[in-house]
């Protein structure tokens, strides 16, 4: 499966924190990045997100802001 | 300035693409990811992008997909 | 792979708008309905984007909004 | 109302699950698709939906991701 | 038409800058905050936006990021 | 700090609900209009969000969507 979305970044699940309806997972980015993505906690419990797991971090180029220090 | 916005990487700017509206932007982030933003043309001038500027790509958790190889 | 995305849609496209950063693409989803999607120009020629391409139209649940008529 | 959303899909309620701050709704586009959309515990509050309910779900073209098979 | 999304307001379009695929619409929002739209071209064609054209700009609640001083 | 995301709005925090993972936040953009957001429970914590704190509210163009009533 080929993505649009131009971000896909290969990642280690560390944290799943489940609520009613979204989740939280926290994940660790290949070369040492932490990324949080929220998510329903539905899609969690049917992709088996828990520690250890392996995970592709996806990201339209749309949803991305860039901020200066100046 | 502290963000609500969960990601928020370091990065340098290696292209810029200008189009009549959008443009999009390849940063690298600090410690080898590529990453891509599509923000408008007005933003990227305003905040003079060109390659080698210093940047931070930030990304709202709520816009994060993960994915399975499985 | 498998995506936590709960919207995907298999479709075929119809037509595809090319502008210098972002491309228009319309598919039509299998049982008819039209989607538009708005994706960068290089994520449309990368994945061979044309007329009779099948794809998969892909959206996050917290991107949706629902309407009412009263 | 005329929105700039170019994705507008009449469906019906199925299910919604509601949790503190956001509810899960679960929705049947006519034509047979199924459509889950994370939006506020309050919006599906105020909207009133409930299984059954008509309602219109809409995604601007920015938020779809494309995928294809090769 | 009843929307779920939480932001709703109402303001007069300003100035209209057209791409091949994506425009920008500045609006004045009612009270006197300027706020900027990237839409379709397709879309804005179609709503007929030219300056001085009364909208109502929506924003999900889900899309906004909050930050503080500190 | 300087964003690329075009809309930045002054405001004061009037409301937080807090679920598990998801909080809602009301605030009043200087000038009077209500706007809400939903950020990760976390996030409302670690910026210390509470009834009379200022912010600002950060929206990316791309998430604006217009209607008109016609």
């Amino acid at each position: 499966m080929k993505l649009s979305a131009r971000n896909q970044f290969p990642a280690t699940v560390r944290v799943v924190t489940e609520g009613a309806v979204m989740s939280e997972v926290v994940v660790e980015v290949d070369g040492g990045h932490e990324l949080v993505a929220a998510i329903t906690a539905e899609s969690a419990r049917r992709l088996g997100l828990a520690p250890g797991k392996r995970v592709v971090a996806i990201i339209k180029s749309t949803e991305v802001i860039l901020a200066t220090d100046d």
